[in-house]
């Protein structure tokens, strides 16, 4: 058996990309045996020196300098972030190397130009680690499913968000207690924002759609909502109604549609997806041979994200020690397009504030009814009767463009205290 | 960019052959598309010629057509059973054939034999519909997790003892009753015994400890118990101490040992896995860098596995139409033995039967004392003085095989009047 040798060059050293080098050092000798392909760390970079210095034997003087390689066969990128991580990724397409990075940023932003670029080139591009860390999902549809036609994939793809929701689940604190104990035990970054606002859900539920169809659409085309208006008692009423909230990445495929979109959700408590807790991940999908199928496990963590860098590596290294180009297109059965959100059909929880005075609900009742929206259970409870009260609706099936015709007339009402809270639900997944 | 065809004859039309053949013609366009390849089906047998006559236009008038035949890249064994399945499989892999099966039985008998002589002719095995038909949890072990040592697998691998498990908690039926129904449904063979008797589970977890490990263990050398013990009762008085009864395959690998066994266990109703009901399948994995992982979806049916066969098929077409051999090595990263069955620790449920007299309690704890097994709770509800009355214990850590002795000492007792049902429990999980 001839020798085989890939080498690779990491661009970035932060979590990730730590425990990426230590693991693919420590576990060099067993993938060898596995696959009969030794895999050599040649460089690394990072601008942050202190970094860095954990790698001496390997540390090069700049990003160019492992772009620019000749030995190198993979580029590791793992910075994170967009114009430097783009210029990285695209210009060592242009130097015929495979690339592998965890940017989930970078691929819902260019990911079409990437992987066209990459085709051309006849390089692979390897981003297990973008969407959910450990949980193979990008390789499960790409090749476990590559049979099927996937119709529904409804992700907890951030684990910041689903830890606060967990902690104001059980701890019954609220937003900014949760967020906070986030922070603090390093679950949240110092700014959040991208996290509490779906943002991040919505890069990672657009990237693993464009696996599955083929098309990438840009977020700013995608309703993506955060999980900063939810109270404490919207998780206390959803559970009342057996009911947990979570934030979901949803995708949906119809004949000629797709459904993309991130918001919270109620989601039956029965169902496996509603007991994913803390900073865990899950995905969970339909396709038309798989049936009802779901993922779990450690969506954060260096190590986690790790094991999905070293497992692209190694896939890839398999690809280009043998000769042939392997293609891997993503494309879609048919031709659709993305359904416009006021389109959505769903089911609705409402939280309304009200005075508490007689009349209030048939006011609001009877907007609801003006816009075909049908009540199917109530929750009003006395509280303070000199405070605005909370009154708490589920619906039966109605059109989103309806429910913000009737929620924009009722907010206008005088009984009305305060925004209502639109909550959608997910139902029978299983 | 050239042409690239691989070619594929089928041995076997039943529920997966059938559903592969009509899936791989239907999908063919869009695998295509995929990744470049075209996968033709050139010929297919069954005895059944009912069975056959669905396929006409590529009817075999036998196996050794298929098997001998200098156009075919893959076979695909789907007959099930032992014997014609060994000698088609073989004779494949002499043929210089790459072969995908779905045959638990054949792979967890002459899996060691097989995958070495498909080494020697650098041709490859696919056998990701062995173990939880549309579950992905074969190509995750190998390639997802390939950095990975994978400590702990905890796998619902049987849909037919799952779903009896399932009614007789939901709906309060005994055994048989759910059995029969398993039965009239299609969930269960006629004969379902290999189910029942966790045999069958037995085969999936030794292939899945194979491809941990690289060894494999015959089915003799590891504890088997099927359900066919559990009563209705037991799966009640778990519910009350909070746990759900599964049949579980069992694989742990310490320093130095590993542990394989196969049993019904008590398993936290705050676990994911207790919440996985019916005919599906799951399968819950610790490794050292992605930490706890499950995997959950359909576990049989046709469409199901024959998703998994397209993938494979699918897979070993990327290899063998580029030129080097890939190879796949299933190895562990260090030495260690079988651990000896009674060599295990782990808490015990006991359902005692007992005549209702002062002292009984006593007799029974005393015993239990004498082999250093210490009690956590007791639950005996009087119910006809005249009858015998379980007692229900949990106890805490103990060896088995003082549990072993302790049991068999207490059923010679003269007030206990039916051999002790024994549970072990599974906690500690996520």
């Amino acid at each position: 058996m001839n020798k085989k040798i890939v080498n690779i060059g990491v661009i970035g050293c932060g979590t990730v990309g730590s425990n990426f080098i230590k693991g693919i050092i420590s576990k060099k000798n067993i993938i060898k045996e596995k696959i009969g392909i030794e895999i050599n760390i040649l460089k690394v970079f990072d601008k942050d020196k202190r970094k860095l210095s954990q790698f001496k034997k390997f540390a090069a003087t700049s990003p160019e300098e492992i772009i620019k390689d000749k030995n190198i066969d993979i580029v590791i990128e793992l910075i994170g972030g967009i114009d430097y991580a783009y210029e990285f990724v695209i210009n060592a397409i242009e130097n015929r190397k495979s690339v592998v990075t965890a940017n989930k940023y970078l691929l819902s932003k260019y990911g079409e130009e990437i992987f066209k670029k990459a085709k051309e080139k006849n390089v692979y591009i390897g981003f297990e680690a973008s969407v959910a860390g450990a949980i193979p999902i990008i390789k499960s549809l790409k090749e476990s499913f590559v049979g099927n036609k996937i119709t529904k994939i409804l992700g907890i793809l951030n684990g910041t968000t689903n830890y606060i929701l967990s902690e104001m689940f059980y701890n019954k604190i609220n937003f900014k207690e949760a967020l906070n104990k986030a922070i603090k035990l390093g679950y949240a970054e110092a700014n959040p924002q991208l996290d509490i606002s779906g943002n991040d859900t919505a890069q990672k539920i657009l990237i693993l759609s464009y696996i599955t169809t083929g098309k990438f659409f840009s977020i700013d085309r995608v309703f993506v909502e955060g999980i900063d208006k939810i109270e404490t008692i919207d998780i206390k009423f959803a559970s009342e109604f057996e009911y947990r909230v979570k934030l979901l990445g949803i995708f949906k495929k119809e004949e000629k549609q797709v459904e993309i979109r991130v918001h919270p959700v109620l989601l039956p408590k029965s169902h496996i997806l509603s007991l994913v807790e803390g900073v865990n991940n899950a995905v969970y999908l339909e396709g038309d041979l798989i049936g009802k199928s779901l993922f779990y496990g450690e969506g954060a963590g260096g190590k986690a994200a790790g094991s999905s860098v070293i497992s692209d590596v190694v896939d890839i290294s398999k690809k280009i020690t043998s000769q042939a180009f392997i293609e891997e297109n993503f494309i879609s059965e048919d031709k659709f397009s993305l359904k416009p959100f006021e389109e959505i059909e769903t089911r609705y929880y409402f939280r309304f504030t009200a005075i508490d005075k007689p009349g209030v609900l048939a006011k609001i009742s009877k907007i609801l009814g003006e816009n075909e929206i049908s009540i199917s259970s109530v929750i009003q409870k006395q509280d303070n009767p000199k405070k605005a009260v909370p009154i708490i609706m589920l619906t039966h099936k109605a059109k989103e463009k309806n429910v913000k015709k009737a929620i924009e007339k009722i907010n206008k009402l005088d009984v009305i205290k305060k925004e209502t809270i639109i909550i959608r639900l997910e139902e029978n997944l299983m």
